[in-house]
């Protein structure tokens, strides 16, 4: 079996502080609700982020992308759909998001991660327990 | 004449406030380092934004992409080159971005753009202004 | 009766993103965590602050003071207790904060607000629904 | 001699990621604005304060405080004057800052903080350098 495919909704509000003088959620923005997406994903499988860094282990960001359709507006409610898809031949970890407010999608992205050491950022097989719970997750 | 190249160094010093706990500038933050780039661009040729806004257009970000190959951190001091390849046959702006230090590529990236009414949100044809300040760079 | 005093905790959670390369959440962010809490205190009283700006009335901040206790870090659970005591005698409004983890007090703040005019920004009188709610809430 | 007045005053440009949907200055952001002005006051007296970090030591903000007179909008150009007043006979360092717009004050604030050890967060006396520093500019 080589892969298997996680979901998650995690649910959050608009703040003031996410928005511009546009009126709408500033672009960088999503980049903390793909976080909160992609964090609550790894929580619901059992394992918190801040485990994998007590190993030693960090998940930088190497690439970042987001395609906006409508714009999202202060104290609306989001729900932000992650979904991963585990593959066993490929180093990278690729995480896809959607944002979504009242069954609309508002915009749609990616990111792409890879597992580093804490201590030299240099690229490390994923922990164990990473591999275990992903497949575990398998049907 | 359909197209020409503009193109602008801005820079920039990372802070405290740009950084997050594993030590380099946070994912989402080098939105902030595109806007500078392209703002200051466009301050270049004449057009600064804040103007266009007081005419009514708006330029959302229709998509956002950004590849890390390096962290930047704390106190860097960080080149943003912004590129604009102008073409009349296109309804929607692409800027491109290079986040460098000290001759080193740290990331790269593209903005996709559209001018929209600031009342409306309707896609509006790129103001005059702005048509005559690209084309008038067109060597 | 000239005062009453309302309570409201609001939960949330350090994302990397609010934390800072000192390992800790940024000065600035408990700005958002702030808002949470005043904005959610408003909300159980049944006045939305989003329904205040569609009634063309603001409620920007004119001071805002906070002293930091301990550092709260990344992935830290913390409830943002808020009080406001209404006080009929005086123009502005004043909330208190205190960042609680584990039961131990991070950081403590207040926040000091008056009602503007979201066209002029001139002060002007408190909503009635306003007074009405927090004087309902008067035992 | 007790003390020394040393002042600076470093310019930045409102971004529109630093505003919100008022249409202003987010009031949190303004903490982004003061740790530019600390940090270049430091530099102007040769202490970047990286070189303290490398030495292991940190100045964590122990208290925050902004007074909000005017409303700073997208596109100003903003001074940022900053004051210390060193004083030999208190372990805490306070930092003054007043937020300009064309000689009119739109912001004033202060911070307070203390040298700690980056390992321990344990408070230590302040570095020799920075010391000298601060006194060496006295009159």
């Amino acid at each position: 079996m080589q892969s298997s495919l996680l979901e998650h909704t995690a649910t959050i509000r608009v703040r003031y502080v996410d928005t511009d003088a546009m009126g709408v959620v500033y672009n960088g923005n999503y980049a903390r609700y793909f976080e909160i997406g992609r964090t609550e994903l790894l929580r619901s499988i059992g394992i918190p982020y801040v485990e994998l860094e007590q190993q030693g282990v960090l998940l930088p960001v190497l690439e970042l992308h987001v395609e906006f359709r409508q714009p999202a507006r202060y104290d609306d409610v989001l729900s932000i759909r992650t979904h991963y898809l585990h593959d066993h031949t490929v180093a990278t970890i690729r995480l896809t998001y959607e944002v979504v407010r009242d069954g609309a999608i508002l915009a749609t992205g990616y990111t792409v991660h890879s597992f580093v050491s804490a201590s030299t950022w240099r690229v490390v097989r994923p922990p164990r327990r990473f591999i275990e719970a992903v497949t575990r997750e398998t049907p």
